[in-house]
């Protein structure tokens, strides 16, 4: 079968049309509807299976209903959006009790309500099998001024948010067993805990987003879902542009040193940060330091001519292939 | 576990939020948002899982890409809104293959295309073991026109489109293996083959919906999705009043007699027809004939004062119970 992003580039094709007020349709993190009154409508939609995304082993119900709204957050928050609506629909097997459902909605409930985000409709049907979670998301911004993917130009500088890698380690930690130390943690243990949290419960960067976009300096932004390794080939792909980043400047999370991975590798492709990866005119760097004084942001490198994404090591420059995860690879 | 409609009823309970500009959450088969420039926008979900709403053995991959958007189209017109947008998301197990998903996008895009609807999205993932879709459709009407379910009073003569039982017949036929005769059917074979086709692919009555928005005279709508005597019950428990139908007057399909069944109660309880079901002021009666004469229109009974939903029959009187599909009861 296809891979994800053959299957996804398929159906783009397929579903184009000339519709007037679609904006952008496939091929963002959200679409974009221009609204008649000085708005523009952004959405995105997020799946999440039992044993593909999650395992009920050791995904608690509160951090499985955190997530699914995160994830979703993450992509409003790609755009620079401002998220309102939600909907939610679950595939719910026989084994997911009341009590896993009324904690899942704990952790949904506790995060809409951080974000004000109003929970309006959605399906439920029992499933055979797994567990299945779909969540529409539903945000607005001022018409045009989305932050999306096809907007960096070479010469452009690359941002990124927060740490890399941190949610690698605690999917590592977590297939491997480790239950979080709660009473009086070690050093390392206090380092696996918080790659476990940063896993199970990731924290969307909403408000970033919504002043990237207020402060018009972004020139393109991706939240780093699949991967800084795929994503960085997205915003390039989809700019026509390419990337040269430097493997000295990554800001590899401290968690990494609790697991004997490389820690590099674990920030390029381990995916699930959902961090933000933005460009910002070289111009416009100065306006960085307006940005929320307690998010790390980290110059990694910046946008080239051609289509070539590069990473350069200490030794050299070699390719940076998309090694995030991909649906259907066999 | 919960039946399925009292989870929602809990969901909606949490859910609730002012928000400036939604008019209706969840409870209608639409929720419904106020934009500022004298339109609303509706949103509705259906979820379609593997051996639930649908097995591969009879369904035809092109069947299952109609019913996926027909079936949301079907709430689109229950409110009388006009499809504009869709999301899809698919978790897709390894026994799809990519001839299957094909047929489906032909099946999908050739409907989509009839309604003029867009793809604007939505996400994809390797499911362990069923197919798992989900839809959310996004349409329109003017600002307040959205016909409701809470908007029925006493005195109001309840209307249905077409006839019902047919789908409940197909899906019968379909469980017994028959396979559609298409050389030269004789009349028993034609109407099994149009009970097969209503079932797999449903017509939703988009224009039909639209049609009694711009006439203003539908108090309330539901589409016939779970089945007569529920979704009747949907609208008295919305619009806080009771109904009595007439068991001679329910069009029942003549396709009931290809089976053993009893026509009545398949019309009834059978659900996924997908027909409209909507309530009337005595004065607007006259307008009716206003309507799409292609499409049968039926007077089945009244809406009353009180809560009781009441089936007449040639004997008695008898409460009309809720007997379409409900997931999780046991």
């Amino acid at each position: 079968m296809l891979g994800e992003f053959d299957l996804i580039k398929k159906i783009k094709d397929r579903a184009y049309r000339n519709s007037e007020n679609l904006t952008k349709g496939i091929g963002d993190d959200c679409a974009i509807i221009r609204q008649s009154d000085g708005l523009d409508s952004l959405i995105s939609c997020d799946l999440l299976v039992e044993d593909v995304h999650f395992k009920l082993g050791y995904t608690p119900a509160r951090s499985l209903g955190h997530k699914t709204l995160a994830v979703s957050l993450s992509d409003m928050a790609a755009m620079g959006g401002r998220p309102r609506f939600c909907t939610l629909s679950l595939a719910i097997p026989d084994h997911i009790n009341d009590k896993f459902l009324n904690e899942f909605f704990d952790g949904f409930f506790a995060l809409a309500d951080r974000y004000e985000v109003t929970l309006i409709g959605g399906d439920t049907s029992r499933s055979p099998d797994k567990f299945v979670i779909d969540l529409n998301i539903i945000g607005e911004c001022p018409s045009g001024a989305a932050i999306r993917r096809d907007g960096a130009k070479a010469g452009d500088l690359i941002f990124v948010t927060g740490s890399l890698g941190a949610s690698a380690v605690g999917l590592i930690l977590l297939e491997r067993g480790y239950l979080p130390v709660e009473k009086s943690p070690n050093r390392i243990e206090t380092l696996m805990n918080r790659a476990v949290q940063a896993h199970l419960e990731p924290d969307p960067r909403v408000e970033i987003g919504l002043r990237l976009l207020e402060l018009g300096i972004a020139t393109s932004m991706i939240d780093l879902s699949d991967g800084l390794s795929s994503d960085l080939n997205h915003i390039c792909e989809e700019s026509r542009v390419g990337a040269r980043i430097y493997a000295d400047k990554i800001p590899i999370s401290d968690t990494a040193e609790a697991t004997k991975e490389d820690g590099l590798s674990l920030a390029l492709n381990g995916g699930e940060d959902y961090e933000l990866l933005f460009t910002v005119n070289p111009q416009s760097q100065n306006l960085i330091s307006n940005l929320d004084k307690d998010v790390r942001l980290t110059l990694i490198g910046e946008i080239t001519n051609g289509s070539d994404v590069l990473l350069n090591t200490f030794h050299r420059s070699e390719a940076l292939l998309p090694g995030g995860y991909e649906h259907f690879n066999k």
